[in-house]
């Protein structure tokens, strides 16, 4: 999502007219029409959700929308649903997506996870990786702590899917070549508090009857890249990309 | 960098004529000249490094100049000098960097590293990490094997940087809204083969007396995003940013 830096302080009538250089990226490049939210980011760093009034012959009329006080929040909502992996990598996936402006994780238990949460377990496991969100975004100076929710079945996530507005599932085996632009399109096409779903699988990936009924149900899929990356390395990169591509 | 996915196969003659769509881009976009190099992926992915012979009026020569057969390295080699980091960090930094690609790790003694290494020490050490880089390339299939390079102190650092065409800082200080694309603005910069250098501090970050001494041997400084990241999540960042930004 593209941040227009405007050189000018905050409009006290809450209304902005906008021309040269912005006009042209605005209309003609992102194709933006009255109605449509844009971030602009003013003088000092304040900044604000806008909306389109009134597209004319060179100017754009906007009003603002709403003060994003939280910069230090991604602009998109994500949420990382994350097949159970061994060990304690679910503590350094919660730890680190945190850091890197996750909103909420979804543990769910895919075909090939070997670790199995009962009840009892859930909840003390839940505890612990609610505790170490709390602490990373503390630590990172967020506003908005990460939620973990409850544990989910592979075949319960499905019916999870329609409350997003884009599932992406980090594949290894679709990532061939002409995939791997798959997750950068995505990320291109996603507007101001859209809801991302990624989905991970555990050691040993997704199997391909959970690939494909995701799919069915909305999803698209694609690769991190040509390396094969660890369980719990490609939530990070995902994250990463996720930041770099809104926020740097 | 930009890759171009050319709808043919590899010419036998080595040699192949470009017109739309890619002439556009490459030469009004990108404004690339005679000798230039591109990176043009062939049918079933094949990948080569092309250089242009003739721009025309409405087509580009171009002959290929090299199979890049190890498609999954990094097209820029990224060199990460790391201050040392308390406990095992370093460990983690180096499996996870590995995963993403990275060219080879310059652990360094930074002003305010609580962590020393003896003679001892640092032999015992870079074993330990360089058994650790060989294991993360060889699970994530890469062909190169990241060289964990001798301990050096900031000032000796100092002496290094010249050798990289690239040298950026990753600094939380200088971390304000309008130097948060300076890291982007960079890898837009960056060519084939280019060398780039990203220093991490320790846990404190790095002095501003070696900021300052790095910024006047050409690096340049700049954020990876409004949240504070931890001493170990910066490098994760940065080199998922690479890929992100050189591979999808």
């Amino acid at each position: 999502m593209q941040r227009y830096f405007i050189d000018s302080n905050v409009p006290e009538s809450q209304k902005i007219s906008i021309g040269i250089p912005h006009y042209h990226h605005i209309i003609n490049v992102m194709r933006h029409v009255s109605g449509d939210q844009l971030i602009f980011v003013f003088n000092a760093g304040e900044t604000y959700i806008v909306t389109i009034e009134e597209v004319e012959k060179e100017t754009i009329s906007c009003h603002l929308t709403e003060r994003l006080e939280k910069t230090v929040e991604l602009p998109i909502d994500v949420t990382l649903a994350c097949g159970l992996p061994k060990g304690d990598k679910l503590d350094l996936i919660v730890q680190k997506t945190t850091e890197l402006g996750i909103f909420s994780i979804q543990p769910f238990e895919a075909e090939r996870s070997i670790v199995k949460w009962d009840e009892k377990k859930e909840t003390k496991k839940r505890q612990r990786l609610q505790k170490i969100a709390q602490e990373a975004a503390e630590q990172s100076h967020r506003v908005h702590v990460p939620e973990i929710l409850p544990l989910l079945t592979s075949k319960k996530l499905l019916l999870e899917l329609a409350q997003y507005t884009h599932v992406f599932i980090a594949d290894e085996e679709e990532a061939k070549i002409n995939e791997q632009k798959v997750f950068k399109k995505l990320l291109n096409t996603m507007k101001i508090n859209d809801k991302l779903l990624i989905i991970t699988g555990p050691e040993g990936g997704l199997s391909r009857n959970e690939v494909t009924s995701y799919i069915e149900k909305g999803a698209i899929s694609g690769s991190l890249g040509p390396r094969i990356l660890r369980t719990e390395t490609a939530p990070l990169y995902a994250m990463a990309a996720i930041s770099y591509e809104f926020e740097l």
